[in-house]
C-alpha cells in the first residue's frame, strides 16, 4: 500500500470536528453581516513584491512566507494574513466608497517551525473597517464581539488597552520614543515571563537602570483605572488619555462594561498598532490561548498604498477559530447530526429514494443505509450514532405506498405516508 | 502611489457579487447536508509527490501543478482538484467507514495559460460518495442536482451516458479496446467541431476507414434510446446496457425523467470515469458552458492508494461555482442588501449603538453612518442603495431613549423606541 501522508502542521478535517469548525465560521459569518460587513474573498496567490512590502507583515512573518514561481517565472507568494489583502483592495479600486467594511474567512499559509502545534496553514477569520476614525469602530466591533461569543456559547473578558496611551506613559516615566515598542512587546510577556523576566529583559534591551525601576513601579499599578493613571503620572488630558476615555464611555453607555476590562500594559505583538487594542479571552480563564483580538492601525493603509494624502483609518477583529475549535473540543465537541435513517429491505430503492426526497424537503437531514446488510446491523449502526428515526421500507412497504416509522427513543414502529413521517419527526424535534 | 495588481488569473470579490457567490455556496452546503454529505476540509499544501501520482489528474493538469519548497526543501504543491484529496483521506484513515459521503467546497490552483479568462485559482465544489457500487448512488446524486438547481432558481437538464455502455457500442463496431478512450474524447467534442470534424480527428488518430464509417452511422443514431441501440448493436443484455437500464429505471420511478436527457455519446474529457457519467446545463440552452458534472469512478482510490484488494467504488458530482456565478451574472445579480440604516445627528453614538443592537438582535443588517457627513447626503446614499428603513437618532432622541423612523418607500417618520422599530420593520419584511 502506497504511504499517504499529510504535510507536517497541515490536517484533514470532516465528522464531527468539521461540523463543528462549519458552524462557527457560520455563525461568525451571519453576525458579521447584521454588523453590515460584507464579504469578501479574496486570492491566496499573490505578487511576491506586494506581500514583502516593507510595511506589510514585518520581518518575523516575512521569514514564514511560502513563495513559489510560476509557469511564466514570475514571483508569488502565498498570503500570510488577510489583512495586507484588505489593503490591497482598498489601494486598488479608489472608487470604494469610505467607510469601507469587510469581513473575510480563508486560509493563510506559513512556513513556520512544525514544532508545538503550530499549522502550516489555517483560517483567519477578520472583520475590518476602513474610514472611521472614532472610538465608535472600536466599541461596534466589541458589541460584535459580545454578540458573536454569546452566539457560541463562550463566556469571554476583552482585555484592552491603548497604544497611544502607553505611549505617553512610557515617555513621561523616560522610556525613549525609539525604544517604546520594544518596551511594550516586553511588557506584554508580562503575564508569561513574571515580573522578574521582564525586568531582565529591559535590561537585556538597554533601558537605563532608573527608567527600569520606573517601568517595575508602573506594573505595581497594574489595577488602576486610566484616569488614576493618567493623573499620577501628570498626563491627565493627554491624547491618548482622552481616547481611553471616549471608548471607556461608549462601553459603560452601551452596556459593555462586564465583559471589558481595560489592561493598561497590553500591547500585542504586531507593530502596526497605534491607538485602542484588544484581547479576547476565556472568561473562566482555563483556557490560556487568546480567543481573538484586534485594533487600530491608522497607518498601515497609507504606507502600504504609498499615498499620504488620503487618511485611511482603520480597525479590526480577528477572531481566532484555530484557539476556538481547542477551546470547543477541551470542552467536547456537541453537535448531533441528527440525520433521519432510510432502511431499504430488499428491492426497495426507488421508494427509498421518494420517502427521503419527501423527508428532505421538509429541511430533514436523511441517509438511506445502501450498505445492504443485515437489517439488524443497520439498525444497530443507527443506534450507535444516537439516530433516533428510522424509516423501514421493504418490498410490501413499497407497494403500498408507506413506510414503517421507527422512533429508537421510544422503541415504536407504526406505518404511514412518508409525508406523515416527515411532520412527525419535525414535531417531535420541535418539542425536544 | 504604488502600483498594486492581481496575479492574472486571480480576482477580488466583494459586494453584490461576493454576497451571490456566498449565498451560492451555502445553499449548496445546506443541499449536501439534506442528503447526508458532511463537510470535508482538506490542506491546500500536499506533497508534490502525491498530486503527481500516475493515477491523479493526468498530464494536462500536472502540467498546471503549481509547486513549491518549504524551509526544509520539501517538495510540495498546491492541490488542483478536491478529488486526490478525498482518495487520500479514504486511504489515510483505514477506520473510516464505508459508505463514506462528503462534501468540500475550497479554493483549487491551476497554473495554465491566462488568455481566454482561465482562472489561476477557482472553488471547487464537490460531493462524492465511496463505498456504493449500484446505481441508486449516482439516482440519489441527480435528485441531489434537481434540487440544488431548484433552489438557485436555475432550470437544468441533465444529460447523461454510461462509459461501459459507450464502450461497448464501440466494440461492436470495431474500436479496439486500446483506441476506445480516444475515441469518446472525440465524440465528445461532436457539438463543438460537428461531423466532419469528429470524422477527420478519427482518421487523424488512425482509426481505419470502414471503423471510422461506423462510428460516423452511430452519430446518426442519437436520439435512439438505449435499449434501441442495444438492440440495433446485438447487446440487448450486456453489462454496459443492463447498468444504463438500471439508472433509467431509477430516474423513471422517482420522477426524476423531466430533468434527465440519457445521450450516448457523452463521455467527458476525463480519463478515470468508470461507467455513468452526467453533465448538467442550463435548459434554455443561453448558456453553453456546464453547470456541473460528474460520474462513476471506480477504480481510482484503489489505484492511487496501491492496493487491489478493497474496493472503492465511487461517485462524485461537482458543482460548477465558477460557471453558476457567470450564468448569474449574465441574468443579472440580484441580492438585496437589505440593511437598515441609523444614523446619528450630533453626539449620539452611544444611542445609535443601543438602537443597532436591538434591531441586530432581531435578526436585521444594520448599517450605523458613522459618516458623520449632512442628514441629506446620508439620506441620499440610503435612498442610493435602496434602503427602505432608516432610523434617525438626534441628541433629543437619546436623551428621551427613542428613535425616528423613516419609511423611504412610504415617506412616513415616527418617534418610537428602538424595540418597536425592529418589529415594524420585521413586520413590514414580512408581509413584502
Amino acid at each position: 500500500m502506497r504511504r499517504m501522508q499529510n504535510v507536517k502542521g497541515t490536517f484533514d478535517y470532516w465528522g464531527t470536528e468539521q461540523a463543528v469548525r462549519k458552524k462557527v465560521q457560520d455563525t461568525l459569518a451571519r453576525l458579521f453581516v447584521l454588523y453590515d460587513y460584507g464579504a469578501m474573498e479574496t486570492p491566496v496567490l499573490n505578487e511576491q513584491s506586494l506581500l514583502a512590502s516593507k510595511y506589510a507583515g514585518g520581518d518575523e512573518i516575512l521569514k514564514e512566507m511560502y513563495q513559489l514561481r510560476d509557469q511564466g517565472n514570475r514571483s508569488l507568494a502565498l498570503r500570510y494574513d488577510l489583512t495586507i489583502p484588505f489593503a490591497k483592495v482598498t489601494a486598488m479600486y479608489p472608487g470604494l466608497e469610505l467607510p469601507f467594511k469587510r469581513y473575510e474567512i480563508g486560509k493563510v499559509f506559513r512556513d513556520g517551525p512544525v514544532k508545538r502545534g503550530r499549522l502550516r496553514e489555517f483560517i483567519q477569520c477578520d472583520a475590518d473597517a476602513v474610514g472611521i476614525a472614532g472610538p465608535e469602530a472600536e466599541a461596534e466591533l466589541m458589541q460584535l464581539a459580545v454578540d458573536a461569543f454569546r452566539a457560541l456559547d463562550i463566556g469571554i473578558v476583552i482585555r484592552w488597552n491603548n497604544r497611544r496611551f502607553l505611549g505617553e506613559l512610557l515617555s513621561r516615566i523616560g522610556v525613549t520614543e525609539d525604544m517604546q515598542l520594544s518596551v511594550m512587546l516586553t511588557l506584554d510577556k508580562w503575564a508569561k515571563i513574571g515580573a522578574a523576566g521582564v525586568e531582565n529583559e529591559l535590561l537585556e534591551k538597554g533601558i537605563p537602570t532608573a527608567v527600569s525601576a520606573a517601568v517595575m513601579e508602573l506594573l505595581q499599578r497594574e489595577t488602576a483605572s486610566c484616569s488614576d493613571l493618567a493623573a499620577m503620572y501628570g498626563m491627565p488630558d493627554s491624547p491618548g488619555t482622552r481616547e481611553v476615555r471616549a471608548l471607556q464611555s461608549l462601553i459603560d453607555q452601551t452596556g459593555l462594561g462586564p465583559w471589558c476590562v481595560f489592561d493598561p500594559f497590553l500591547s500585542r505583538g504586531l507593530s502596526f498598532y497605534t491607538g485602542t487594542v484588544y484581547e479576547i479571552f476565556d472568561s473562566t480563564g482555563t483556557f490560556s490561548s487568546s480567543l481573538g483580538g484586534g485594533g487600530r492601525y491608522d497607518s498601515i493603509i497609507g504606507k502600504l498604498v504609498g499615498r499620504d494624502d488620503i487618511l485611511y483609518p482603520a480597525v479590526g477583529l480577528s477572531f481566532g477559530i484555530e484557539s476556538i475549535m481547542e477551546l470547543l473540543k477541551e470542552r467536547g465537541l456537541a453537535v448531533t447530526e441528527d440525520a433521519v435513517v432510510v432502511v431499504p429491505i430488499g428491492n426497495a430503492a426507488e421508494a427509498s429514494l421518494l420517502a427521503a426526497a419527501k423527508l428532505r424537503q421538509a429541511g430533514i437531514r436523511t441517509r438511506i443505509d445502501w450498505s445492504g446488510r443485515k437489517l439488524k446491523k443497520s439498525l444497530a449502526a443507527a443506534s450507535a450514532k444516537g439516530t433516533r428515526f428510522v424509516l423501514l421500507i421493504g418490498e410490501e412497504e413499497a407497494a403500498a405506498g408507506i413506510v414503517r416509522l421507527k422512533d429508537m427513543a421510544q422503541a415504536t414502529e407504526r406505518d404511514m405516508s412518508a409525508a406523515e413521517a416527515a411532520a412527525l419527526i419535525q414535531a417531535a424535534r420541535q418539542s425536544e
